[in-house]
């Protein structure tokens, strides 16, 4: 029998080697989106193509309402920052933080695994190149498995237990890179652009984009996507 | 200045006597219901009637879609179960049982939580009349509390403490109807029944209503509101 897991999937760099990641580890991949209220919905193209080209069994798009309650650059009208020096980047909790917004995810998911009987999920968050999210966090993650195995049925009835599997936790963006690169992952396919205009070509000015663009010369890959700046 | 609290309203009688209780220790209330593929969207209207008949300092509904799994008498087309004796009605877990559900009210009742820079949740869950229910269990809701305070950015910054309060969660559904009761709550407003016909009224006949009607009965209140059977 073949291993499944469900995958959170944004259409970014993260989750798309996460899911080249869960894949070369054996799994059979259920991928998830979710529409909540992104300031752009070309991540969520992004991700249906992504999903399809590396023939996820499934791929599922959530619709939640974020913006019923506002709080972040990501959501609201506030401006994005553009063209940050390194050292102003991961001071602080950023203003595109969307509050509790992987807590949801992970929530949908776990419902999601339940529903299917499967007892793995996978999540790109990183601790390093987190930008101060707190729920990027390994602690957060510990804590999060801890509460889901409380949180389900199969957990009640000792039968299983969900794990949530975090391959990128410690590494690079770098890192992150060379290892898509190898597992044959189609970055032009990716968005990580916080503010991309209306052909989905990134700013390359916004925080996302600095780290993006620094993560290829480090890895020494080459980006193929345009960038306007 | 005051206390605030979020609470969960569903518009039954455990989530409207969580609310009053609320309000009784002193907390202006902030009510949060979803709209999740409810086969009946009447519990809403109930729900809004009672935000504003309680005075609820704000009241929003939440859309979100567990429909997209499926799992669930109440968001599937599986029949609800009718007319069950006592003793099946606890027996397991019941296939009203939703997956995830409280886990995902909890993450959006957190989000907005943080965004208002409010640090208690009230949710009515009751670990007695729970009816198996996994996430209804007090490991769960600590498990719960200790995962939010990693997620959120005042967790992070020590600056705060999240809080989920659960008044209902060592009481008999009579000892709750006696207490807002007292509170003078109107349970002519709330809506228990599984399975409603279209103007509302209870089918007498399911889980819930069993339950409500042993509740009312052993609180010695009259029950304000119609049944079919």
């Amino acid at each position: 029998m073949n291993k499944k897991a469900v995958v959170l999937l944004s259409g970014g760099v993260d989750s798309t080697t996460t899911l080249a990641i869960a894949q070369s580890q054996g799994y059979e991949v259920w991928a998830m989106s979710f529409r909540y209220g992104q300031r752009h919905a070309l991540e969520l193209d992004r991700a249906r193509d992504i999903a399809a080209s590396m023939k996820a069994k499934k791929h599922i798009i959530v619709d939640i309402d974020l913006r019923a309650f506002g709080g972040s650059a990501l959501t609201d009208e506030i401006d994005v920052p553009k063209d940050r020096f390194e050292d102003e980047i991961g001071d602080g909790i950023p203003i595109t933080y969307v509050p509790g917004r992987n807590t949801i995810f992970l929530s949908f998911a776990m419902a999601w695994a339940e529903t299917l009987e499967i007892d793995t999920i996978f999540i790109g968050v990183n601790a390093l190149d987190y930008s101060g999210y707190p729920d990027c966090r390994p602690e957060f993650i510990e804590a999060y498995q801890r509460m889901a195995n409380m949180a389900t049925k199969a957990g009640v009835e000792g039968k299983t237990e969900l794990k949530i599997l975090t391959p990128l936790i410690s590494m690079t963006k770098a890192e992150i890179i060379q290892k898509g690169s190898e597992l044959g992952v189609d970055y032009g396919l990716t968005l990580s652009c916080y503010d991309p205009d209306d052909f989905g070509r990134a700013c390359g000015l916004c925080d996302s984009c600095f780290l993006r663009k620094k993560g290829f010369a480090e890895a020494g890959v080459i980006d193929g996507i345009t960038y306007l700046s």
